[in-house]
C-alpha cells in the first residue's frame, strides 16, 4: 500500500504522456489531515532543481498537504522558465484540490536541461486528482519510475501508528541519472519539530549512505507527511527508529535495482578515529572506478581498496590496516594477508570490511560494481 | 631514441620474465655524467609502494646515477619483505655498475599486493646491465610498458642540449592501475635547485591535469636526470618550458592511449576565481560517470556537466555558467543554450568549456570517457 498504507493518505498515478513509451509518469500523493506536518531533504547539489527550490521554499513553515511527482523530465537547469513551470504546476494541484499552493510540493526526475511540456503535465495532474484513492499508493509508486526497473515500496508499523513510503532511483542522496524521489507518509502524531530532526537522522545512515555511482543529482528529494490520523503519539526515539527503517528498507531497495549493477557491495571502515573518517574512507572505495570494476569481475582485487582509502585523510597508518572480504583477511597490517583465492565473490552480496585500528568509530558505504550494462545504459540514456 | 637522445646516458630493457607474455620487463636509464643531479615527484596516496618509499629516500640528496624499472609487479602493499626486495634490486645495480645504491632509484608497475621474483628480477637486472647502450632508449620505453598498446616517448631539443624522456600508463599522477612512471633526461648543465622546481612546474600542468579515472596509483614516479654533458646552461625559465613540454608531450600521449579510452576530452575552467577552483570543476567533470558514459555515447549532456561542477565549492553563481561542448553553447546563464543537435561528437577529441564568470583564471584538465572497454579491461585485469 506503500504511502497509502498509514490512514488519511491518498494517492495516484496515472500516465499523462511525458514518457514516450505510455508508462505512468505523473503521481500525486495527498494527505487528509487531520494534521499537516512535514520535512524534507534536498540535494546538496549546487545547480538545484526548480522543483526542488520550490519545494525547500514551501517546506519553509513545515506544512504541507499534498506532493505531486513527475518523471520524463527533471525540470533541471531549465532558468527561470523551468521555476515558472514547477509553480505553475503546484498551483494547478492546489486549485483542484482546494488548497494553497504553498503546500503543495513538487519533485521531478528524468533528463536535465529540458522544459516540461507542461500542457502535458497539468492535463495529468488533473487525471491523477480524478483517480486519487486510498488505495492509490502503487500507481504512485509505479509512475515515478525512470530506469528502475521494480517499483521500491515499504510499510513500517508502530503501535497504533503506520509508516508508508515510495522512492524511485539508482542511486542515493547522490545517485546516479536516476534521481533519488522519497516520499514517506506517517498517521503517527508527530509534530514538525521532531518529524526534521527524524528525518535527518534516518537519511544520514541509510539513502545518505547509498552510493552507487558518486553522482550527485540536481533534483534528490526526500520528503515525510504526517497526519495524525492514528491519534497515536509515539516518543521521539520510537519515531525514528521507526522512520529509519523505512529509509534504510528503501535504500536496499534502491541498491538491489541500480543501473547495470551485478553487485551489492557493503563496506563497512571500522575502528576510525571518527564516523566521518570512516564515511570518507568508506564513500573513497564506492568511488573507485577500479575497484568497481575488479569486482565486477569477480576479483578480490585488496590493493585497490588499499589505493582508494590512501587517497582520503582520514586517520591510520597505512602498515596497520586489514581489510577482510566476504570473510576472508586478504590483506593485513596493510600487506598480504589469507590468499586471495579463497575469496568467493560469485554472489551478488560482497562484504568489505576496513580495519583502521585508529579510534572506536564505524560506518557502513553502500555500494555497486562498475559493469558493463551500467556503461551501456549510461551512455545511451538520452539519446 | 627517449631517454638516451640526450649526449651522457645509456638504457636497455630486456625480457626478464617477470610477465608471462614474455614481453620486456626490466629496463635501466644509467647516467655517465659529468653531473647526477636529479629530481622527482611521487604520488600522493597514503599507500606508496616500496619503489617509492626507497626512491624518495635515495633522492634526498637530489643525485642518482641509475634507475632501474621493472613492469609485471608494482610491489606495493607488501610491507617490509617488498622493502627489502626493492632494497637488494638498488643494491644488486648498483654492484653490476660500480657506484652505490643510495644513487640507484626504483620504479615499479603492476598488480599491487604480490612479492615480485626477485630470482627473476636481479637476472633480469644482470641483463640489462649487459646490453647498456646510448642507443638503448626505444628498448627501456617498451620495457616499462604494462597495459600500453605503444611506447610513450618524447625529445624536446634546446639550444646546445637536449631532453628526452619516456613514459607508461593509462593515466595521470593519478591514473589507472597502469601506473604512471616517467624518466626524463637531459644533458643540460641545471643544478639541483633549479630542477627540482622546475620539474615540479613542469608536472603541475602536464601529467597532473590528466586524470583518465580519478583513480591514484601508489607507484606513480616521475624522475629527471641531468647530466651536464653538454656544458650548456640554460635558464631556468628555458630550461623549465622545455621540460613542460616533454611532460605535456608524453601527458597526450598517455592520455591518447588510456585503457579502452574512445575520446579524448579537454575541459576548460574559464573565468575561475582561483587556479584552484578551476582544477576543482574541472576534475569533478573528469570524474563523473554519467558525464564521460555520456560522452563514449556521444551524448552531449550538458546536464551532467552541471551536476558535477555542482558538487564542488568552486566559486560561481548557478545561473552565471555557460559550457560550450565542441564549439556549441549548449547551456548558458545555468540553462538552456543552443540546440544540442548541433553539436558533433564523432571524432575521438572533445572540448569542453566551462565559464564560470567569477574571475580571471583558468585550467585544463584533460580526461577519458568511460567505456564498454575500459570496464571490460579492468574487471579482467588480475585474475
Amino acid at each position: 500500500m506503500t504511502v497509502t498504507a498509514p490512514q488519511g493518505f491518498r494517492a495516484a498515478g496515472v500516465a499523462a504522456g511525458l514518457k514516450s513509451t505510455g508508462a505512468p509518469d505523473v503521481a500525486l500523493v495527498v494527505n487528509d489531515g487531520p494534521d499537516d506536518a512535514a520535512a524534507a531533504v534536498f540535494t546538496t547539489n549546487r545547480f538545484p532543481a526548480a522543483p526542488v527550490l520550490w519545494s525547500r521554499q514551501v517546506l519553509a513553515d513545515h506544512r504541507l498537504r499534498a506532493v505531486v511527482l513527475n518523471s520524463g523530465g527533471a525540470n533541471a537547469c531549465t532558468g527561470p522558465e523551468g521555476f515558472a513551470d514547477t509553480h505553475t504546476t503546484a498551483e494547478h494541484v492546489a486549485a483542484e484540490l482546494g488548497i494553497g499552493a504553498v503546500d503543495v510540493a513538487v519533485a521531478s526526475t528524468g533528463l536535465i536541461g529540458m522544459r516540461l511540456p507542461m500542457d502535458t503535465l497539468l492535463a495529468g495532474v488533473g487525471a491523477a486528482v480524478a483517480v486519487l484513492s486510498a488505495d492509490g499508493g502503487p500507481d504512485a509508486a509505479r509512475a515515478i519510475m525512470t530506469t528502475d526497473s521494480v517499483p521500491k515500496t515499504t510499510v513500517q508499523t508502530g503501535n497504533g501508528w503506520t509508516i508508508g513510503g515510495m522512492a524511485k532511483g539508482a542511486g542515493m542522496l547522490a545517485p546516479s541519472l536516476a534521481t533519488m524521489l522519497v516520499v514517506l507518509t506517517t498517521d503517527a502524531v508527530v509534530p514538525a519539530d521532531v518529524l526534521q530532526p527524524a528525518l535527518r537522522a534516518a537519511t544520514s545512515v541509510s539513502v545518505e549512505r547509498v552510493d552507487s555511482d558518486g553522482c550527485l543529482s540536481t533534483n534528490d528529494t526526500v520528503i515525510v507527511l504526517a497526519n495524525g490520523a492514528s491519534g497515536v503519539t509515539p516518543s521521539a526515539e520510537e519515531f525514528t527508529a521507526a522512520l529509519t527503517a523505512a529509509a534504510t528498507d528503501l535504500a536496499m531497495q534502491l541498491l538491489a535495482d541500480a543501473e547495470g549493477s551485478t553487485k551489492d557491495i557493503a563496506i563497512t571502515v571500522r575502528n576510525a578515529a571518527s564516523v566521518a573518517d570512516a564515511v570518507t574512507a568508506g564513500r573513497a572505495c564506492a568511488r573507485n572506478n577500479l575497484l568497481k570494476t575488479a569486482l565486477f569481475g569477480n576479483d578480490p582485487n585488496w590493493g585497490r581498496v588499499l589505493a582508494a582509502i590512501g587517497t582520503t585523510d582520514a586517520a591510520f597508518e597505512p602498515d596497520q590496516v586489514d581489510v577482510t572480504i566476504n570473510g576472508v583477511t586478504v590483506c593485513r597490517a596493510g600487506a598480504i594477508g589469507d590468499p586471495r583465492e579463497g575469496v568467493d565473490l560469485s554472489g551478488r552480496a560482497i562484504t568489505i570490511d576496513v580495519d583502521l585500528r585508529a579510534g572506536g568509530e564505524q560506518a557502513t558505504i553502500w555500494t555497486n560494481d562498475l559493469s558493463l550494462a551500467y556503461v551501456h545504459e549510461n551512455s545511451a540514456y538520452s539519446t
